[in-house]
């Protein structure tokens, strides 16, 4: 309503008129949301940059729904800092229309990232079924290496190209969290990095733990095949990131945080993952400051709602939004509900962490 | 806000929490956009059905950027009751990659449409430069046919086919909206017998009168490459559509509804053609009940938002709500600024209309 | 965006310009939103009309915050039907500035009311610590009446006037949710006639079954002080109300269908009452329609979400949108996670009620 | 949808249940919007703070319709740093019910700011028909002096109590901005400081060069009656207010800001005043960042949409988002068509000035 009032009060801009609006033709500049982006407003913390990652995306070169270039523009639009392409190796349901070698989808993307300035990285996801299961090779250099019949083979190939490998949806598609033998050796061996904690539309509550008993990166991505527009309500929330607290915005800075374990698993607006990383962050995000004697005004500088409870009471501190609290006691414990640092384990942070 | 306490009141459906959400496995199906569709409200009118329809899409298989399912799967979502896929006949970037004959993309939209029960009409786009531009072949039976050097000829294919045609763009690439001779010959031999009013982000005034003086059906079209999500912002409006009156909806309603001249091109708030039909979805859309002796709620029913003026006054009706007014002397003539029934013509509707 | 360029489009509607908009002065017209209701869409049911009502609201001639012309204009804005002015007999914290009698709030509101076409019923709240709390008496002719020492005595005059006798928040301020013998000797006279089940931002499940077990009318009210529009995220969520279902839109259609016991609460997002009312009002909402031999369309008609669940599965339709599911057997018993029929009893509904 | 599966996904808050939501009473912390405040993202400039003030506002003890505790709630929760209450002297509608002196309704709204740690401004309205006309004396210490039948002498005693001077909706009622040699002779004595640009809903192109013609502070105000949620559509945008450009977060300076004239008027999504600190409000808000050769990132950090044309192309920022656009030539001259420094003359801004 408003926009329609400013450019009546404005008379219309008839320079701009005369060009963009003539009797032959009426552009709608106005409309092109897709030069659009919404930043994301998560704080940097510990001296790192908080990126906002996907490692996890297909397009219509394995089974997904979209040229590699779209699944740039969506993530750019929305958002995220960076994202990776990993097309099955195994699984080319399109290949009857779509004649490509497994390397094709990545450059595409590639060249779109480069045209506007967005991260791509390149991988690919082994796909076996379980126990084995998926994995995604990230930061690879040829996925036609990795098309052979045994996938620890594969794997091999892949860490000879310098990759970070993620276990894929643990969860999926038996509903059972079960590691097995496998997972541990190649986790031993160092040949398993990182893990989903969420995909798409699914969490693993057994794993929630495994970051810190494993010592592996937590990660959320989307395994998105269509369009997150598409799948997600993006007005109510998020899309599932994995935040990444990296030395600087750049593919090396990305790899060299994922292998130091400095990551977090954002989902419907729920973080897993390790409790120094997850403290900075609360304090980063919720800025508190006394207003009155007994009244303080919490900021949430993040587009992350956060719930904390303290002695019966309940505190929602929605994106972005201010709220007015009586100034709690120093020694209030609070517990930061949709922050995890394991199974039912919900962060505990003390009321002088906000230095208020 | 409402949501999240509407399940701690409940305090979680636990049959459900037992099997979508145990350790293993944390289904989120309150996530599922994939299946919602948001209706557009727009009223039948004189007895026939009004059909949302995009007669103007893409796919990978010309220069689009999406698999054909992904067509169908946003039209259902964004509320239409019908799309055509009109992939380039000429203009083959993906060429390289893809190898398919130029109706696979049609078969696979239709696959997708009937497994959700949504209409896919057959096209193609005839792809000259101008004087004779390019042209939609709507309702065709074999798109491999117009595949031929002179565009004349497949123009004639498509006819015998059965087409309906639609002239695309008139005002594209080159900014001028100029009826060639070309288009006189194939529109006095009933060779075209739409045109777009608007595609994608432009529109072209200098045709608001052709739809009557020379008896075409206007079209609206998003002539989509990517996704609309991305390219529009569908949260401040509806994406460019041609309403269809039709007998009833089936892919002959809709052709036989577009012969007849029984269409709207509605874009970006803005309705273009014959007034009859105008007026009838005004009245429809506007319904006004007197409250008290001096007083009048007018309710909008459509999701069009409409702009009235009168007597110096102006009156803006939302999509969906209802406004109080003074009620209109019966003798008042309003001016529909976003009904235009040619340039410079916006329609002209008496209060005595809407029988209040 | 859109609108933006709708009137760019347009060139601007000057014969609007000269008279709203010259240089002396710009009038805004788009901006009235005093004007502007949002109406609510709750189907009628069982021959009814479902009225929107909020019997328990406050101005500043007891301890409320504004003038009581503005509990109509937030009212009709707001989509309500109906509301009852009811200041407190015995709390008059501005009396040091308003001097009044205790019928005035009621005759301003009904003033407004009468200007504009909406419905303001005359009540008054008895104010008195518990065991008794605090009872509004509905629909009476004279609250100076009512202002006497004994509250039984109060209430056999609003009896003596015709009043409709509701307990109000039961839970409140001691959280706990005792029905008092007093209680059981009014209900047992006929002289409690109906109770709140929600007030303002609490709700009392222990209260859940009295509407049966007592033969009470079920309700729900804001008790707003201050403005709904401050006190709720509206945007999330319709604010509390009593949906009552009368045989016409008058005073009397609302008084005689509590009387009778036909209403339910509805409080953040979730129904409270009869099972038949609440089996119809489901049915009316939600639209089954076959679109394909194993795929439906279920549609949600009304400004209610609704959850049901069954066999495990979960099934969330949002308001006013289209939901996909796989056709359920006819035998499917789901159960509406939402629609309580008393403590813990989540409505049940066979799949075969919605006639598809 | 999302918060919903937050704590479906949480298994709920055990800890928070048992105490907030038991048997006896639900409680919904979530729903408090009363204790939540939407922060207006406007940056500071020149080094000094901006704060957003609407200094023209009314309570029921003149003719407005709430309480005046409410005024500094809304104002509050909707992100403003200040107002001024400033009811009329001469017009009291309600004093056949309220009985109080004229300085009560600041009394009342100070005792909430102070509770809240809001700064409230002593204002009163004298109120005179034209040419004299309306004015806001602010600042001052005591209503009841202003009292008086000589406006010019309520004027002088406003001065001596040290008030600021607000010359209120030049064009209203009559739809003429004339300026009266009674406003001259005011001005040149220094006993006009101020003007509304914009009251309420409208605005007075014809004033647009005064502040810097007549050396006078620009000021927009809503000149609320009713409640600002029930009057704007503020989910499409800011309510009128003042930008005052003070060196601290307190009353005495703003006033020293207003008699600086370090202000401007926004309304509408659009800016009035002096050049110097439109061009810096607009350097600190749009951020531009090259992300390629020849493409830049363009962040509008403010919550204020901004239209920029150049070279017959339309840009728009919207509030908070990020646009992608080419890098423009440095010698480009934008011109920011809603940042206007007078009538007719939107802001020119040169491309350097955004040092990319």
């Amino acid at each position: 309503m408003k926009k329609l009032a400013l450019f009546l009060l404005l008379g219309c801009a008839f320079s701009v008129q005369a060009q963009l609006r003539n009797d032959d033709v009426h552009k709608l500049p106005e409309m092109r949301r897709n030069l659009t982006r919404t930043p994301i407003r998560i704080p940097d913390v510990n001296g790192y940059q908080t990126l906002k990652c996907d490692f996890h995306t297909h397009t219509v070169f394995s089974d997904g729904n979209v040229w590699p270039n779209m699944r740039v523009q969506e993530a750019w639009q929305e958002g995220l800092d960076a994202i990776a392409i990993t097309d099955h190796i195994e699984y080319l349901p399109h290949k009857d229309q779509i004649k490509s070698d497994l390397n094709e989808s990545y450059k595409i993307a590639k060249k779109e990232g480069d045209d506007i300035g967005f991260i791509v990285i390149k991988g690919s996801e082994i796909t076996r079924s379980k126990p084995l299961g998926h994995l995604n090779a990230l930061f690879i250099q040829d996925s036609e290496k990795l098309n052979v019949d045994d996938p620890l083979q594969a794997i091999d190939e892949a860490v000879n190209q310098g990759a970070f490998i993620m276990w894929n949806h643990p969860g999926w598609p038996d509903n059972k969290s079960t590691m097995y033998p496998v997972h541990e050796e190649l986790i031993n061996a160092g040949k398993i990095n990182g893990y989903e904690v969420f995909n798409h539309m699914e969490s693993y509550p057994l794993t929630f733990d495994w970051y810190s008993d494993k010592n592996l990166a937590p990660m959320a991505n989307t395994d998105i095949h269509g369009l997150t527009a598409n799948d997600y309500f993006l007005n109510d929330g998020l899309r599932p990131m994995t935040l990444v607290f990296a030395d600087n915005k750049s593919e090396k800075g990305i790899r060299d945080a994922l292998f130091a374990g400095r990551s977090l698993a954002l989902f419907n607006n729920t973080l897993v993952g390790n409790p120094d990383l997850l403290t900075a962050l609360v304090k980063a995000s919720l800025q508190v400051v006394p207003v009155t004697d007994k009244k303080s005004e919490v900021t949430n500088l993040s587009d992350i709602p956060f719930t904390l409870t303290a002695n019966g009471e309940m505190y929602i501190f929605p994106a972005g939004k201010t709220v007015r609290i009586s100034t709690p006691e120093p020694d209030t414990q609070f517990v930061v509900e949709n922050c995890l640092t394991g199974k039912d384990k919900p962060l505990q942070i003390m009321a002088t962490a906000f230095n208020y």
